[in-house]
């Protein structure tokens, strides 16, 4: 199938599109894009947007490249800067902001008015609710997912500027509101509760809770209303949203 | 009067436009949207955006309606998706997002950055102030005032999507930066202070302040600097928000 | 050097354009607004955006004048109303907006999707960093430094509206997620902790951290992990980030 640009989008040169390609009315595509086949990138999106040298010399700023992978749609007035490079089956939501240097895996997500700083390296499988801000230096590994509210910090003393990130391991889960202090490492299958602010590295499969955060046991006590185990939620998980071992448990058990 | 419709808006099919409405440049409006009469939609504003659907059957996606009522203000770069159903005198800041399946009263606003999820039901006179986050499944009723940074949560044990949304009765306040866990419903005149993480429902008329929320006593309570109740608010508002009562009481006491 | 508008730029009357101005695609001018030297207007920002006496009488409002200063740099997607005097070598991120009556003095930035809600005053080399909200009659002194999330808030008891701004007083800084409740006076060199809620006013050189914020000692007591001092930071701050006091520092260090 052909690409569909809007008349009113603007492609700069040296853009590749793949095949299947929608370009939404008013969206500005900068140089050396690449975008995957199928992919759909909103109205007034804004991709390779340059960064802080091009206002210093517009005519002859070099665009690093920016790749958007296949099977991608990227909503309506999302700007994703230049030198991001972002795997398959990429979703946005609404003024989302994806600033340089940043890496996203594949099969990821990132909701409405969230701001990722740049300088971040993000994972597989990871969904950033809506208003998730997430700071420079922030490494955030496979399977996570963040809430809205959630902000990494980075300056231990500010405006210092000696910049040190945190670290999500895998499977860990921020809920709502919560503020994670510069460095700390939030460790695999951990919950860290609504509101809280992480002040200390949290151990793998812990809960955390308060102001400042307090450890509250293992994420295995926990049991939902009905009594049944919660977490780790891999095991647990009875909702089709598309992980990979899903799909082998669901044909396990019939529901395939 | 006529309508102004800026040249490069995009009006796409089975778009209804009532008497003396103004559509701002660029603005795109999506088919089956219905705007009443004296409506004003900003610059780069999105109505009946699509679903979900539409990314995976474009050309046969059908839109469900989305109605904008008489003598509402829709500003600059606000979204607002298919299948939302809003009343008359309803007003947006910028860059608001208002997802599918919501329907909103009359005499509303929904300030800057707020973001309502989807789902969501909400009653007549009800003001959301600047960035409020609305979780799917909360039921707000009318005359509810929410302030900026609040955000209200629907899934108990992340990320297993079991949601419970929360309900807001009428005329209660939730102060700046408040967090309502899923399922909690907020007394009718009740007062959540700022910063808050409500854990527990809130009985009618009742303060709760902290993190977790406890109960500090009756609304009726408090007083300002100079000594007066101020709560429930409906009886003691002096400034005219264009409440239906204050019109009538205005009147009584020779002020209009 | 000429200016550069792109095509469908609107530019409406009485607008006033420097020497080597860049107005970047879909932005909107309204008009009386006054754009300095060497500014670079992002794509669809909106600058001299209308009041509400506009939507009661479209044809006949007259626009108070908007000024942004020599050298700046309004990222795509602000939007800025009218009567806003910006100073030279203002910076904005994305989606930011700044409404009326608001005073902003030179060298100063307002990072992505933050909310200036009008009626601010703002000095000089003041750095908002993205998603600050800053409430009505908010009064900001020199060299502040606002992180993600702060709000600054000025209903006592909302929603009377009898507003009181609070007071962020030079070098001053405010960390991720704090919140200041309306009145409070944040003193000269003060530090307010990530998460923080403010009741209070806090002196000069003192930390408070906390829920509700309680008084940690001088500022003159944190060491870095070096055992350094770190504050006032501007004693100690070592990156060149513009401060007119760091040429000359530097020129006597001889790193300049």
């Amino acid at each position: 199938m052909g690409n569909q640009i809007a008349v009113d989008a603007t492609i700069m040169d040296n853009v590749v599109l793949g095949d299947n390609v929608t370009i939404g009315k008013g969206a500005l595509i900068y140089p050396n894009v690449v975008i995957g086949d199928n992919v759909f990138i909103g109205a007034y999106c804004i991709i390779g947007e340059p960064t802080m040298g091009y206002y210093k010399n517009t005519s002859n700023h070099i665009f690093a490249m920016t790749k958007v992978g296949k099977n991608s749609i990227i909503r309506a007035n999302t700007t994703i800067y230049e030198n991001v490079i972002i795997g398959e089956s990429f979703q946005t939501g609404h003024h989302v902001t994806i600033r340089e240097n940043t890496k996203i895996g594949k099969n990821c997500s990132v909701g409405t008015l969230s701001d990722l700083q740049g300088d971040i390296e993000i994972g597989d499988f990871v969904r950033l609710h809506s208003n998730v801000h997430i700071g420079q230096l922030t490494k955030i590994d496979d399977y996570v997912w963040i809430y809205p509210y959630v902000v990494t910090t980075n300056d231990p003393y500010p405006p210092m500027g000696n910049l040190v990130g945190s670290h999500i391991c895998q499977f860990a889960q921020i809920a709502t509101g919560a503020t994670i202090l510069p460095g700390k490492t939030i460790g695999e299958n951990a919950l860290v509760g609504a509101g809280s602010l992480v002040t200390k590295d949290v151990p793998p499969e812990i809960v955390v809770v308060g102001v400042p955060a307090k450890e509250r046991g293992s994420v295995k006590d926990i049991k939902d209303d009905a009594g049944n185990n919660v977490y780790p939620w891999k095991d647990y998980l009875k909702q089709n949203r598309g992980y990979p071992w899903q799909t082998a448990d669901m044909f396990d058990e019939g529901k395939v």
